[in-house]
């Protein structure tokens, strides 16, 4: 891999102390990343060894002389965001270090901040030259990953899309989505498209419905302020969830790779229609600190889209997704067609469902119907595992590791593409416009039960679990 | 089930010790027979317990009360099967039995002798009275059942077939391929028409070839003066791998039973061309009791065949079978074509597979290409796999329970038609023709080496080990 100088901005966040120092350590203790440096970037008033120390608790196990290895290479500098002045030191920082550490001047700029800041930064790391628009293969390389939330609507995605093409060429951009960096997920693509025996079945001739349930159950925790500006559909249809859809709904790429597969997602993004859904909101949800009183924020989703193109014509997508639910689990329901019974009686109760399990176990699951033994045709349920995650001895690599390595090799798959956010926003606008109901449900349990039902009972569906 | 009497010909020999009253003996076991009588045939003067006690080692673990309910119903009749006169005293025999255990009438005959006595005995169960031609639902009911090998060839085949057409209906015949009733055969068909996701996939569009294996270690042993009259081509090839082949092969069926199957297993094999092949014959065969001294006779064969339909049309079937070789497997393999690679590097070695192995084990198993974990776009191979024998803590039924079972119920999918016997014949007449070489090979290989090698090369094909 490349040698890089990795700017975080956000330095003493949560993501940062939780995801990026423990990403950056274990790549350092797999020897993935040898030549580096940190550069912290924040508002607060704190030191390199504040900001590293308050991840090691991440950290397990810990061991002593890794953890040395990247407080030897790990710097702060205090920064506003806003203040174009304050680049000047932080771009003489970085250059110090990359002298010192014998870099080739690659940097990673890593947003690990709010949206509103965005922009300012993306427009002060150029400004400042700490960044520089080039062509996609220039070297040295400068890249900008983008946290999620990008925007809280269509027009805020927008603008900040359009701000960011002002100062960078989109190839440098990072919109990171880690749910797209998850080991199954990347998997899903490959196993459809390197094998025989799933495509020629993957549409609506041979599929009935799609489920993609995300369910948790946490509650919101200490997160009240932040989520109840976001809810549900903001917080994880808009980015995870709609961009599971888009890689199971996707056309074949040319190549499965960078910008072939973002083109292929955007596709099925654009022609995502909402027809039908449900909201939730937890009892109790009113009382959370930092949400306010008479909030009407979601913290549950049930919806039924559809993908309007030649492959998916009539195919439901159901999506599911909520807090304080019974269980946590994200899990891809691909449910096949009946086939014409050709048995005299005890025909299959149900079809053939391919399960993708992504947490907590990332496994791959194919429902069949085979021979009850020793009965003459009768039929029991069978299933086929690929159990990704426990199959090999290797531990899985964690999104955020993934998503280091991804930016620094270039490989654009991973990230979102400027339409593709703008699309899904496009989507939950449409939700909200069409003032869905919003049910409150009983915390622990499966979501709002009675009106559940009766959407299953419109849709002549039944949730998969 | 019905009750019944079985009137076993042949009764003192070995497939009634090692299999037919062991299989008779579970039956009771599992009470799946409780009203019954067995009345053994033969022209030897032993008693029913002789009879019995030849088989007491087959069964195992034996409970002395079941053995105690069996001893109570079998019976022992002296016949010379050409003398019609013996069949007189036979009847009576029957008559009794079923007076006495209160029985309707239904006869279950089981020609456990050769192939040289099926017309014989066929007429003189008829003429004596102790089998009618009846309508197929007829009640009581006489159901005749032939061991294999049904004749030696086509022309004794047919004339076998035409005798027997003269005495009973088509329907009341069962010309036994035990393989047939093996549960995870049953299976084949079961799986392939009960589910969505494999019958789209099941023709020349996405199948490559399909290799069909019966391997053998055992050598012909105390069975040379029998084997050197026949052959790997008609003691496994002509009945238990071509029906193997007609059910992977077959289109699907009005219903999954009876004669609807027969029909499409019989349209396969009247479709079969011998497109090449080599014979092989163990080093050391000749000197086995019973073998000719300069015996041609083959104790392998590898075969390339093509169904001609629209389905099978340019897809191979690959078939190989032979005795003393080094392991013991019956395995089906269908390879399913080759994708195009969307991947930049690193494309799918190998292509998808999917093996449903007989024996030892009863598994399903579907090979594909999946993500290696932790790097990007890298594959392995990964299986999915089922396994049928060892899922279900109940024991599999041993496969003549299930020809017993089978024919009590009037199942006829489990018996092979009179013109499937012929085709398949034809097959082996065929073959006999093309005067492929003969190869030796040594003992515990994989057959004749070298001209394996050269058929695998002329063929441009690799079999699956």
């Amino acid at each position: 891999m490349d040698n890089c100088t990795f700017v975080i901005f956000g330095a003493t966040g949560d993501l940062t102390k939780r995801k990026l120092i423990p990403a950056l350590y274990q790549l350092v203790a797999e020897k993935k990343l040898t030549n580096f440096a940190i550069v912290g970037v924040a508002i607060d008033d704190v030191t390199a060894s504040d900001m590293l120390n308050k991840a090691r608790e991440f950290i397990e196990p810990l061991d002593e002389a890794i953890w040395k290895q990247l407080e030897n290479v790990t710097y702060f500098q205090r920064v506003d965001f806003l203040n174009e002045q304050d680049y000047v030191p932080l771009r003489k920082r970085v250059e110090e270090a990359e002298k010192k550490h014998k870099l080739s001047g690659n940097r990673m700029l890593y947003c690990a901040a709010a949206a509103q800041f965005f922009c300012p930064i993306t427009t002060n790391l150029v400004a400042s030259g700490l960044a520089k628009k080039t062509a996609p293969d220039a070297k040295p390389w400068y890249r900008v990953v983008y946290e999620k939330p990008f925007g809280h609507d269509r027009t805020s995605a927008h603008e900040i899309n359009e701000c960011i093409a002002r100062h960078l060429h989109e190839n440098q951009v990072y919109r990171i989505d880690h749910y797209l960096t998850k080991e199954v997920v990347s998997n899903i693509a490959l196993i459809r498209f390197t094998n025989c025996v799933f495509e020629p079945l993957w549409n609506n001739r041979y599929i009935d419905q799609v489920q993609i349930i995300l369910s948790e159950k946490v509650c919101v925790g200490d997160r009240g302020y932040y989520y109840d500006k976001y809810g549900a559909l903001a917080d994880v249809v808009q980015n995870h969830m709609l961009e599971l859809l888009a890689l199971v709904g996707m056309e074949a790429p040319e190549l499965l790779k960078g910008d072939y597969v973002r083109e292929q997602r955007a596709k099925v993004l654009q022609k995502i229609e909402v027809v039908d859904g449900l909201l939730g909101q937890y009892e109790g949800y009113l009382q959370e600190p930092g949400v306010a009183p008479q909030s009407k924020t979601e913290t549950f989703a049930a919806l039924m889209l559809r993908v309007n193109n030649p492959r998916w014509a009539g195919v439901p997508f159901y999506l599911k997704t909520g807090k304080c639910l019974d269980k946590k689990e994200i899990v891809i329901h691909i449910k096949f067609k009946q086939v014409d019974c050709l048995l005299a009686k005890n025909c299959p109760s149900d079809s053939n469902w391919l399960t993708i399990k992504v947490t907590p176990d990332a496994t791959f699951t194919l429902n069949l119907n085979a021979k009850k033994p020793g009965y003459t045709n009768e039929l029991v349920q069978m299933s086929m595992e690929y159990c990704h995650s426990c199959i090999f001895g290797q531990r899985s690599a964690e999104a955020y590791e993934i998503v280091f390595e991804e930016v620094i090799r270039g490989e654009l798959a991973a990230a979102v593409r400027f339409d593709e956010i703008e699309y899904a926003w496009k989507v939950i606008e449409t939700i909200r416009k069409d003032h869905f109901s919003l049910y409150p449900y009983k915390q622990g349990t499966v979501g709002p039960t009675e009106a559940l039902q009766e959407f299953s009972r419109k849709h002549g569906m039944r949730w998969r679990s």
